[in-house]
């Protein structure tokens, strides 16, 4: 599928950055589930830019449902969230519009689409597009919230700032801290981040960071054991997202350097329940869920968009080109990825589970 | 799907540790591919368990193809490819098979399969099963170096001993080297790398590492912007592969550290060709291939079979236990994991490729 | 999948019959395809309802394209096209949107969404989803034009009147009469089957027929021996149109009658082009198609809105119950049906040529 | 997907004609259910050649299952049966392979697959790929019987002589008396029906016919309004049985020339239950089943191999020819299908009923 994520639940996204509107399609929620408008407003609100440290543009995400839901909950039928783009300023595009910007995917489109791509504020590849993401997410994870999964989503690491990471094996009030926030931090860390985002947009450069997410709630036994395990479905998905190049697991990264008697979650019985002493699964063995709580970190990589001359190629000569990027751009996306990540995720997750417990199991 | 990948080539895996024999079906490859058995065998071998730094299970592999090859050469039609178990021994198993071992797959699958999982040596989930993988993608691989598109994979780090990385521009001559070698290692790290390893098995315990994969060769254009990224389906493939918990692309995780301004890749053109300067972005932007080498690194956690006694729980009376796992394991899979993520990333690109240029581009 | 149909070239259909629009998306289509609104609005025409033998309902179709084209041509990336629904009178429904209408979907669909379904003029289950059918197979059908193939639709028997059936083996000249004609025959019948449809109509009734299609100028060699047989894959997309009950191949039921030595297509070599002097096959052996024209027929049953009383259930109480329709309808839709099996099949041949020859393969 | 049919439970198909064996793989059927090799046996039985009316090729069908099934019962792991291929006489194909047979898949595989297809006995495009059908349906069937859900399928029509259709409202006793059948039929037509058939046979010609199925106790409220309506899930999977050219559903092509007040199913309540008084809608409503009896019929072409002389093309050459078809084959095959329809059906109803009710609903 292309544009297209999951099985039994399934979101189809269209739309391009200065196009009139994006689309997504929800398909295959299960019927009943309150769809509540104002909610879906308040998670739009989380994405969007806002201050010094996002981009100048300014979109209302005035988005309607068109479809699916009728008197105020699901129908089963595909929900279509339609989502205006206002404030669209594509002069600062067709000057120099041939020529590739370096770590955006202009040049990799232009081989694809034979230079029919629509390369206004880069088209469908925009991160404008993940505003569908967060609306249709919401529906999800409301759903979700009502069979007691939460999902929250946090910025480990921004510019060489560090949060504090999840608990690995209790997770929920720190998810249930970052409902809402919008600039999603464990710790105190949110001044001193917010300055290093801005130190340098004013040297006309970027940054990135690291994002890690928590699920408490999931039952175990979601997710197969070859090509849908659950981590390779979430990574799948993550991977969409722009500016996300790597997805990591539990303690990940780190199980390179441990040893086995350290990396292994040794089990242990409370009050009848099956739990794991750590969590270096990060909540997912074999492919499956395993009950503890699922954590994965994604790394966001600095806005390719600087304010900087750079080497670039003019596509339609085939020459080499200097290129400063003019436009509204982000100095870093991490803040604003959080909540595109919560939204995927609790897409994703409603489809593994409705593959594994049935179409109603969210009723 | 299940124990399937792809869209227009497709894997799909079945069979168990302890069964009579695995089973992997390739299908969607063009026909008229040659099929070189000994190729095959030789690509077996590699994964195959070597010395005292591998498991004591020796099996021959000895594979047939009974569907889908004809006169030497694919047909079009499902290759079906039988590879026979025979050095088992589920007798290690049977006194224990009650006691979920940690960070194994046993309890998420025992929650899943609710307890008629076949438990011998791991079953379904057992690493064995990627001896189809292998064989399968040796098929895939040798039609892709026919088109000019080379995959090696290498141990970049293993029980803290480091390789030399991947040149991120110009990889060719690294990934040529890589061939055939069955500790696959850029620089003279073989020798500290089993010694830690050895080491480890001494104290009755495991170590973990990180494989990283380079193709050369891989046309640009390739991939979906949204759900189908190069990223994101390479991503899917890998996560199933046992005992590999994060993926990164480019330069990752270290990302997140970086500048835009270092983290960018210029561009350049030379004799007409368009490159990068560099490659933090492995090879892939938006989602799709930009024509510089496909880079990318996966971490392996340690093997979680160790003989040293572990907390545990008893799935049939759900009261907690102790496990001193006995049998015959890996003190490190690391080495052994190369041969299959090459593999796996040879069945997919086919995929891909498969799906942009049609079945026949790989004739 | 659900609501979604395709591989490489995928359809989505969202919208209700009485919600405030239609979205249908249209992905995977190549770039660079010119995108004519004006032959979308005149296939759109060919659909709607106009005379007395239609339903009164009276909808402009006022559609718009608002993703995926770029510049008059198609980007790569999904088209959304969104039509407004305007003649819209649920009151028609409310009163006995409990008693299910029989041969509807109404009890079926109260099963299955557990009464959350949108009851509205059929929901999402309304033949009035069809026109973002005929919207994206309009820019189907004109790219498959492009490439010399051609798609035409007839009412071979409507309430008892019989039109010509296609020459078998020599379609295209009776293909192109059917463009643009919106009582699509073959022959000199078109009064005495409206005639019928009227009588029906006067008498509180409704009459049903079968549709016949061709294709001409389908290379050879498209479609999978198993499980995505042209044939299949056709009629998976042909059974969602409301009312289709039923599909044949080439010669169809008849040759159940028929014997070895009738029914076999022989080979003829005609200016070095191998062709079949008959057609008895439509068009395609082994799931595969032979070059010759691709010939199928479906069944459409009589609408099943009549304004007499019927028998019915309430579905809140499980009371049988005495239900008359009231509102608008179509006594016959056979002639409607027409374009949207066009548009359908185009779509589904465009999948199929993609998935066969590459994604660039219409561009 | 190719070869492979499902979502949730998925067969996939592999092997040739005289190839060493085929292979089916059945996955994601639900753990725990018992599977018995004498009834899977005692299946392929009923799918075997027998008598002067069927070919002369005799299998033992000595299958094997290598996967997915511990302790007779399912792993919820996909299960491998592989069937051997004995009886095999190639030489019969290889003096005339290069001349395409008339009505067979010969031409069309031949221009796909570029002359690299196994061509002896029809490779992969045999009827004989069936078996594992039949094998894998046997074990999916047993599910469905224990859930209160069974399929019959007789012959309706072959050869001129019909059989007694199944009672559209009722058919459960009809279903009951055809398990086990060998000569399926409702009434006392065997021996007319196999004197036409040793007729035609007589005469170096073939016969096809209709076979009709139905399915009792299928719940309401599975399938989907649009591209996975019940109706179009079961044509896909039908029209991949060779010589399958025409599905309809309950009254299917006799609508074309009912009125609604005919062809209605006006609904009655009976013991609390909603039925229907009469079922031309053969279960299925909007593409979702409505709980009375799910009824179809498929039209089986005469066998293609007949013994005449027949006009054809060589592949090689292109140039017209002249084929006399030696070599052991069917001249009906309507009789063996009925077992592989409802094999096939069974298959697809576990996935449907997985996808509704998750994976644990058969267990």
């Amino acid at each position: 599928m292309k544009n297209s994520i999951g099985t039994s639940v399934i979101l189809t996204l269209a739309g391009e950055s200065h196009g009139s509107m994006l689309c997504a399609i929800l398909d295959g929620l299960a019927p009943g589930i309150p769809v509540d408008e104002q909610f879906i407003a308040s998670r739009l609100a989380l994405r969007r830019p806002k201050g010094p440290a996002d981009t100048a543009r300014r979109e209302k995400d005035a988005f309607s449902i068109v479809s699916g839901v009728f008197e105020g909950r699901t129908t089963g039928a595909p929900i279509t969230i339609l989502i205006p783009n206002e404030d669209v300023r594509s002069a600062d595009y067709e000057r120099t519009h041939a020529l590739a910007r370096p770590s955006h995917a202009d040049y990799a489109a232009h081989i694809k689409y034979g230079g029919c791509e629509d390369w206004r504020g880069g088209g469908h590849f925009s991160g404008r597009v993940t505003a569908g993401i967060v609306a249709a997410g919401a529906i999800a994870a409301a759903a979700l919230e009502a069979k007691g999964i939460s999902i929250g989503t946090h910025i480990l690491e921004c510019a060489g700032v560090k949060d504090t990471p999840f608990n690995p094996t209790d997770t929920s009030e720190q998810v249930r801290s970052l409902q809402g926030m919008d600039f999603p931090v464990l710790s105190p860390v949110r001044e001193a981040m917010e300055e290093r985002i801005l130190a340098a947009k004013g040297e006309l450069d970027s940054v990135g960071g690291i994002v890690q997410t928590a699920v408490c709630g999931l039952p175990a036994g979601v997710g197969e054991p070859w090509f849908s395990s659950v981590e390779g479905v979430l990574a799948n998905a993550l991977f969409s997202i722009g500016g996300i190049k790597g997805v990591e697991f539990g303690s990940g990264f780190a199980l390179a350097s441990m040893k086995g008697s350290q990396a292994n979650d040794a089990y242990s019985v409370s009050g009848g329940k099956v739990l794991t002493k750590t969590n270096h699964s990060g909540g997912v063995n074999g492919g499956i869920s395993n009950g503890m709580p699922l954590i994965f970190s994604a790394v966001v990589k600095p806005t390719p968009s600087i304010a900087r001359p750079q080497d670039s190629v003019d596509m339609n000569t085939g020459e080499a080109a200097q290129l400063t990027i003019t436009g509204r751009h982000d100095p870093a996306i991490v803040r604003r990825v959080c909540i595109v990540v919560s939204s995927l995720v609790a897409i994703v997750l409603c489809d593994l589970l409705a593959l594994r417990f049935g179409t109603d199991y969210l009723k």
